[in-house]
């Protein structure tokens, strides 16, 4: 019963996990975000087997979330660059680091820095709501049942517990 | 040179999902956040092998992640929650469920629906500063090196990368 994907689920977290959840992809999208773009420089830098490399790639192809083209100086040379859905992920990125940064630095010291143009400060990212603006805290969501919601493998239970859990809630 | 371990790469990515980035953990932490306690309840959920289940609840306990403690009513169950590090993992979540709810989600419906007690919206979450509040977008963010940068496998040439960006603008 050991599965190998997570396509099936009913759940946006699998959905994406499908996507960027194999081991090396995410940190494959990190090196493309901080600008890598030719196989041999991702390689060189995260020290992984090219086989892994390229299969990793072709799967993140595949699903649209990166392109390439040939370089324009050396027309042998792919360079890979992400597409619109592959940086849409950039939150993703932010909040592994923001989690790293604050519980796995030792020291304190971050490896990396981000700075935020609008107030110039090295900063991290902390999810706020997209309609309101206002900060998102465990103890301000709730989760309802959803209408792309099933009860099959990955969420079997999720709608029973959701409609335990919120009684006093309208679901929508 | 195929990987087991990120541990040892300086970088808060690699070192979060050294915690979070085996296959089912961050589905587990899913339905530690939706209030799943018991082993029997999420591997129910999930569909996965009890041995699976097994070793990523060890693996995530032995990172202080999760904790556990006898059922009051049965002491044979054991109820995990999360710690304070689990719970920190929220905006990972977050981040992920608001790709998926935007590029996976078939005919736009949401499996499940986050609602923001604050302005009562189902919504989903985007990063913004920690400091300054405002939205971080890819375009007001910028990377450099921090004092915890190594060049060593899995950042071996971020340094360098970085060093010749311009503030804002990944530079080539």
């Amino acid at each position: 019963m050991e599965r190998s994907s997570f396509a099936d689920f009913s759940c946006s977290i699998s959905r994406t996990l499908e996507v960027v959840g194999e081991w090396w992809t995410l940190l494959i999208l990190r090196d493309l975000f901080l600008g890598f773009e030719r196989f041999d420089e991702i390689q060189r830098n995260l020290g992984l087997a090219s086989n892994v490399l390229t299969a990793r790639l072709k799967r993140l192809l595949e699903q649209g979330i990166v392109e390439r083209h040939t370089d324009l100086q050396d027309k042998r040379v792919w360079r890979y660059t992400l597409t619109e859905q592959g940086r849409d992920l950039y939150p993703v990125l932010l909040a592994l680091t923001a989690w790293g940064d604050k519980w796995r630095a030792p020291g304190g010291l971050k490896p990396l820095h981000i700075r935020h143009a609008s107030c110039q400060h090295v900063s991290n990212a902390v999810p706020h709501c997209a309609i309101c603006g206002e900060k998102m805290r465990l103890d301000n969501i709730s989760f309802e049942a959803g209408p792309g919601g099933r009860e099959a493998p990955g969420t079997a239970l999720i709608g029973q517990v959701l409609r335990q859990h919120k009684p006093g809630k309208p679901e929508k």
